[in-house]
């Protein structure tokens, strides 16, 4: 049996993860069996959700063991089948772990293409699991109205970008929340918010108030305590707010909370995001946001890093908030 | 201009209010004015809300001020009438206050009927706000499919009483939460809950689980913080929750929170109850809780003091949970 290169968790990380709670290191690879194909991986996704799958555990599913292969989406190539409906040379979407070549169950992966002039990684984030995320907390949660105001936080990032771009074709008004002055410079540039406040500035509050002079509409949460704390307080009346993701429980934080008087002075609605559950809207999904990307009304914002090894550093990058849109790892191995 | 025997606030509650937070003493009463009416209060109703009325304030409104007559709605008869639209002898619903007479706007006032063999005072409960309060959260929030758990807390008081019979009137079963083993006896024996759980008991999250085997699909909130905390852990994929009163803030305390990442895992849909928006279900509520009066489904559970003079210990005994059913105070003045 051969090996090929991965990275796996040398132990579990505290809070923020650090590039050193990972190891780059060679695993077994074999050739598939029955109803397997071997994928060589072409772009790695990094997402946040994948902090709670390295501990305390993702949803229902255990956290990963010390010593495994960190799992992870990607695109790449089958280069051997043992399927009949999957044939050597498709492009395939598939749970591949971070690993340069990985042998998988055929029914896992996801053959796909892209529209013309879009490229492959858009299959990872906004034609992916992120852009589903915000597609269905859109479509399902906030249901922007002409003249709403909907605030995105994390605006910059895999879902934000989506979301803002789909907030705007609704004829509402996109205002987002990010974590440093370049980020919101990028979310007003080139993601088309029509403002952006950083919530780490100590008059964020102000400015969010500002940005949103008839109050908040719309709130899809991907962000830290303080920022869904300073946002309730700006919802107006009859507001919806998505609750996608917890950035400090990500990091093994204190639990999230939300403040219940809020809710109530706004009679607002606050759903609970769990995108798995969206999955009968993807080809929808699909339509709309690949019709976004042909027309340029939503830019592939991304942040590419060259090599499998640079792995653990991204996705530190990515949990830290220093990163510059959708984190993709090129596996160049 | 002749006087009338009210109570008035003497000092701000702190916290849970006390019989000598509140005076009883004689105001002036006047004759109606163009457009007014005088009432002469039969039967006041004592509800949560007048807590935050008390001060901080409820929703945007001021508090009442030290040496004001408490606010609060009563049943009575108009016995002078400077309208066209109401009729001397009309018994009505009106925002009287804690005092025996009062001059109100003639079109604050609403004239009622009850069916027959239903006391009047079931227009302070089941058949009025609290009521309301009660079929909006389960119409418009929780919507209890045959089949469900519904778990309402409060569950013997003015919103509660009506909501268990909803709920069993859905085909759901209704499971009732509330503070003391007398309360919970009348839960099952009287109002028809097919289990109680008394959330001051060590173990009381253990009783609801065994309560509510298959999680907790619809949760109606009126009550602490650790009602709130230990319910959201035990909701089941799908769930709606309806925050109707918080009572820590009602009493001054501590904001109430709620989990965020407990909703998320469940996907829950949590909804800020303000019953003022809901109105217009006046009169299906009417007729719903009408009909479930009238068979007996629905039982009138009142806690009835006699004496205007009684309000104070009355309300008192309302805010600590010590009162018996939806409270009632007899004007015999």
């Amino acid at each position: 049996m051969s090996t090929t290169p991965a990275v796996t968790l040398a132990r579990r990380p505290a809070g923020t993860p650090r590039p050193d709670d990972f190891a780059v290191t060679d695993v077994p690879v074999g050739q598939p069996g029955p109803d397997e194909v071997l994928v060589a991986v072409s772009e790695l996704s990094l997402d946040p959700y994948l902090r709670s799958v390295l501990g305390p555990g993702h949803l229902d599913e255990p956290a990963v063991p010390i010593g495994g292969v960190v799992p992870g989406r990607a695109i790449g190539r089958v280069m051997a089948s043992r399927s009949a409906s999957v044939t050597a040379g498709t492009w395939v979407l598939a749970e591949t772990g971070w690993r340069a070549r990985a042998v998988v169950p055929a029914t896992s992966v996801r053959p796909f293409t892209v529209p013309d002039g879009v490229p492959p990684s858009a299959v990872l984030g906004a034609l992916g699991m992120p852009g589903l995320t915000a597609y269905a907390a859109l479509e399902r949660h906030l249901v922007p109205r002409p003249g709403d105001t909907v605030v995105v936080s994390a605006a910059t990032g895999g879902v934000g970008s989506v979301a803002g771009a789909l907030v705007a074709a609704a004829g509402a008004r996109p205002v987002a929340i990010v974590g440093t002055s370049e980020k919101a410079k990028d979310a007003v540039d080139v993601l088309g918010y029509r403002a952006a406040v950083v919530r780490t500035a100590p008059d964020w509050e102000a400015q969010l108030a500002e940005a949103c002079p008839d109050g908040i509409d719309g709130y899809l949460h991907l962000a830290d305590q303080p920022t869904l704390t300073g946002v309730v307080k700006q919802l107006a009346v009859g507001a919806r707010v998505s609750l996608c993701g917890l950035m400090d429980q990500y990091n093994d934080g204190p639990r999230t909370v939300l403040d219940a008087g809020a809710v109530m002075t706004a009679r607002a609605v606050v759903h609970g995001m769990v995108v798995y559950d969206h999955g009968d809207l993807a080809s929808e999904h699909a339509a709309k946001v690949g019709e976004l990307l042909a027309s340029g009304d939503l830019v592939l914002h991304e942040e590419r890093h060259a090599g499998l090894h640079r792995a653990p550093e991204a996705f530190a990058r990515l949990m830290s908030g220093a990163n510059r849109g959708k984190v993709v790892v090129e596996v160049t191995t």
